[in-house]
């Protein structure tokens, strides 16, 4: 689970402190300054300004300097708590923030409060429920720093005005805050587009497309398997693998809903135009028209209706890896994690109202399963539901299918156990949905896995089953992808193991290093049962130094290296060294060739012996 | 190998001889009839006509109907060679055949020949080579029977005239006649698009789009099985694995040269609009036009084109799966035999010259393991060389390029070692290639796989690699494909098998059938441990007698079932009946474990104990 900061420790005091220090610094740097929301967040905290004239990177230390000097003069953090119409006066005519002042409206009349409470600390003013330190002079001079300047919209609406957020670090004190930074830095290092270039991963061609990825070899093992696992798992789970064409007439779009709402979002349509004979005989031109598909849920669909089905069949798990191809803005594409062109470990599940609960908590379990194998343990999950106080265009409307699906959900999860974060208002527009999230290596938050249950849809496309009292009913639909897709899934499977992946998962799993040429034949033999096991295996055949070739293979992060000899040839052993591992150890060929296939089998990362 | 006829056998003469009585047939029938050619076939003969009006298969029996007559009549086959100036004059004056005449006079000015043969029965006069029977009382009365109407251009070429052809079958009696023909009605119950449906293959609906089949779990598996063994194969033949996007840019199939030549077999370009800031920060609009790629061709190349490459890293074998988009008139489309989105089992192997004739030979050797699999017999091989005679726009220009490719080919075939046929002219544009040609159980020949040796495209998309001279090389490029696509490969095998899928093919591969509920426990016992093996195995939990059960799995051709009552549950054994063979044997279930695994995984079609 991602790191939670209790609201009363130190730690949240202190960054949510700093974050009015900031705003203080910055209203004093660019006077007429207005003022979004400020937060505390994992490893520091933001705060978002509406600015009179832009600011770069070269006025962060400036304003650093500002707000060393406001914590060295101890101001102190006082509380107040006002009457709703005076509060609003205030922040209207004493603090002049119209941003504060909608905020504070909506908290007024839609949440019925009846004060609002505010902190100061010398010159400064905020609306804030707190809590803070004592004074500025708690605060650590050398914990901060600012690290970047964003832009954000004010309550993360596109329709709002854009802000410009500035974010910082900040930690106990100045060893946390390097240590920090040296973590950040070293896993920069290995940003998935430059160890995609570096280990020949992908490859993106302007003259193919732009956000259209070539997988190179060692890219498309690592698609193959995990596309394996998920079939394996699947497999067990019940899952029946489909397989589905990338492009489909204009009608299936408008019986889905895409068209007209996402047309924006699809590739441009393909018109087709043929003459065909109609029945007198006469020729006619036909016109159709074909789009991409940019999910896959409609075909599935197609298949649960292209048979008659019947409670019996049901819970019914339909999966498949399905390429998609989506617009986006050729200035928002970025590396794999922002491309045109993905593929998803996609399912759909079709079960009755009975079967909603079970089905859910089996998908969660699916999801620990799967990351468990990866190691994985900075995500959480993340319940969304409706917003009930402005539900208006906003969701499907249907209030009992909401609130039995809400209901359903909410129970699912409490039962599989794991903690999760209720988001009120964030549910899609067809149902309540649970995400997983995670942080990348530049520790900012993205989904993975996206779950949905989805009421609104299997009516649309008319699908039904027969229930044991013999009458039609509509099946439920849960939209599952625990992976992903590929290109975003490894993308963040890139830089989670710094490009040494565990030796399932690795391009090349096994290089074989002859000391000297005598040993060649050996390491011939060695090789080729290895690629008889089906195990990726290489000679390394290039006219190095054998401690050159060690060092070599190294950085490219093999995670095992067998070492040939005179001893290994005559006894038939191999000298088996592993991925950061100091100890060596010296083993009969057939035990190793066991002990490897057992390893890739079950999928184990070994970090020692 | 598919069975050639020798032109001396009676079968040859005889089936020769009808198809010249079916054309005094027609030309009696229907007087002002022109004829094409009308040469013996594997399993009979055909005769084009150009007719003065259309024909029906009511027809049919009334043109029998003459034939037998002229049988009867005992007319002398005679032989006669004239002189090709008398030979011109005696087509075009007393036969009038217009066809005859452009073809005899391409004899004698192309090929020179000084003299022309002919062939007289009774009035009917054919300008043939023979051999023919003495006179047509030799000719079995009931031994032959009209079978179709086609059409077809004259000499294969769409842009000439469309001719009406008549297929006839044709056996020495009436007995193997009537052999033939039962064995082909037994064969077309097998037909895939009934298979299909019976067994959940697969399913077309007219709103995702004509020729664009949808995948059923059990079709699915039959992709998934050939992509395993395809990847298994190749993995051990040094293949590596890509994956690329469906789409790319115009410009890239301007390279290639599939535009604007190829254009009509595509689906029409998506035209992508979009706002971009130029260097001066000012909007500007941008269009780009997207093809569904045709071909993985082109791809393949990119990705060799993305690296620098040396000698060293010759053969590079490139292989994937790629699904592709063709256009094809509605009219033309047919179950999964002509398709518009079809899945290949394509790769591109980039070598230097020398290693053109190894690297063909394993790809024939490859075919071989591939088709012994599958137990394949009826097929053969075709090489496709040039016209010499007649070179101009028909093929790359590259005189040395073509003598040496052919060569080379040649030689490959022949250390190979398989029987092969040479066709000339049928070479491809830009190479020579190797065809493997089926009979379909409809007794239709068709082409499972093309190889295509290519030295004209590698220079066209630039492609280098630095020799062992350290200087730059263009490398040559063989296109192979040995299962096809998906589409036709799989409809080719649900016929081929009659839906009795080898176990490790079979959709269902195991079925548990419990002799009644008392051994439910024991039962889900084996599904469990099986399925825990990724074995597809089933519980029958349907609610029919226990012969009932028995009767449908083995309609459905299930490969094994399972049969568990009292002694199998006491003693932890299973009772196992496979398809179609009688002794049924009772077994440990651990043993049963063992045996199943090996046999899947050696891929064993087991047809006894």
């Amino acid at each position: 689970m991602l790191k939670e900061v209790d609201e009363n420790s130190f730690l949240y005091k202190m960054r949510h402190s700093l974050s009015h220090v900031l705003a203080q610094a910055v209203q004093e740097y660019r006077p007429g300054t207005k003022l979004g929301f400020g937060p505390p967040i994992h490893n520091g905290f933001y705060y978002d300004f509406l600015l009179p004239e832009p600011i770069t990177p070269d006025d962060l230390p400036k304003i650093e300097k500002i707000m060393r000097r406001i914590i060295k003069s101890k101001q102190e953090f006082s509380y107040e708590e006002l009457p709703a119409s005076e509060a609003l006066e205030r922040i209207a005519s004493e603090m002049k923030e119209p941003h504060k002042l909608e905020y504070a409206q909506e908290l007024i009349t839609k949440h019925e409060l009846e004060t609002l409470t505010f902190y100061r600390n010398g010159p400064f003013l905020d609306m804030c429920e707190g809590p803070h330190v004592e004074n500025t002079s708690k605060l650590p001079q050398d914990g901060f720093s600012l690290d970047s300047i964003a832009s954000a919209y004010w309550r993360g609406d596109e329709k709002n005005v854009q802000l410009t957020r500035i974010y910082a670090l900040a930690f106990t004190n100045r060893k946390e805050l390097k240590a920090y930074k040296q973590k950040k830095e070293e896993a920069l290092k290995n940003d998935h587009r430059k160890l995609g270039l570096e280990f020949d991963l992908f490859h993106i061609d302007d003259e193919v497309g732009k956000g259209l990825p070539l997988w190179l070899p060692n890219g498309t093992i690592l698609r193959d398997e995990l596309e394996k696992l998920a079939a394996e798992l699947e497999f067990k789970d019940g899952y029946k693998k489909v397989a589905t064409p990338h492009i489909t007439k204009e009608a299936l779009y408008y019986t889905s809903g895409h068209l007209p709402f996402y047309e924006e979002g699809m590739y441009p349509p393909m018109v087709l135009e043929e003459t065909r004979l109609n029945e007198e005989g006469q020729e006619e031109n036909h016109q159709e028209r074909y789009f991409l598909k940019p999910m896959n849920c409609p075909h599935h669909h197609k298949i649960f209706g292209s048979r008659p089905r019947s409670y019996r069949d049901l819970p019914l798990r339909f999966t498949e890896y399905g390429t998609v191809y989506r617009f986006e803005r050729s200035g928002a594409l970025q590396g794999l994690t922002r491309v045109r062109g993905m593929t998803m470990n996609d399912a759909h599940i079709y079960c009755t109202k009975e079967q909603i609960k079970e089905e859910f908590i089996r998908v969660m379990e699916l999801h620990k399963k799967l990351y468990d194998i990866f190691g994985f343990k900075d995500y959480y999950f993340r319940l969304s539901m409706r917003d009930k106080e402005n539900t208006k265009g906003k969701y499907v409307e249907n209030e009992e299918a909401w609130d039995y699906s809400e209901r359903l959900i909410k129970e699912a999860m409490d039962e599989f156990g794991a903690p999760y974060r209720v988001e009120e208002g964030e549910a899609a527009f067809y149902g309540p949905k649970v995400d997983i999230q995670f942080l990348t290596v530049a520790d900012r938050e993205f989904t993975v896995s996206t779950n949905q249950l989805d009421f609104a849809v299997p009516p649309r496309f008319n699908l039904k089953y027969i229930g044991a009292d013999n009458q039609e009913h509509t099946p439920f639909c849960i939209h599952r992808a625990p992976l992903g897709t590929h290109e975003r899934f490894i993308a963040f499977l890139i830089e989670h193991y710094g490009g040494a992946f565990p030796t399932w998962l690795a391009p090349v799993q096994v290089k074989v290093i002859p000391i000297s040429e005598k040993f060649a034949d050996y390491a011939k033999k060695v090789e080729e049962e290895l690629l008889g096991d089906m195990v990726r295996a290489e000679i390394d055949n290039s006219s190095e130094t054998f401690n050159k070739k060690v060092r070599t293979n190294t950085v490219r992060r093999i995670p095992i290296l067998l070492i040939i000899g005179e001893r290994e040839m005559l006894e038939e052993t191999v000298t088996v060294r592993r991925y950061k591992i100091k100890q060596q150890k010296t083993m009969p060929f057939s035990e190793f060739r066991t002990m490897l296939a057992s390893e890739i089998k079950e999928r184990r990362h070994v970090l020692e012996w």
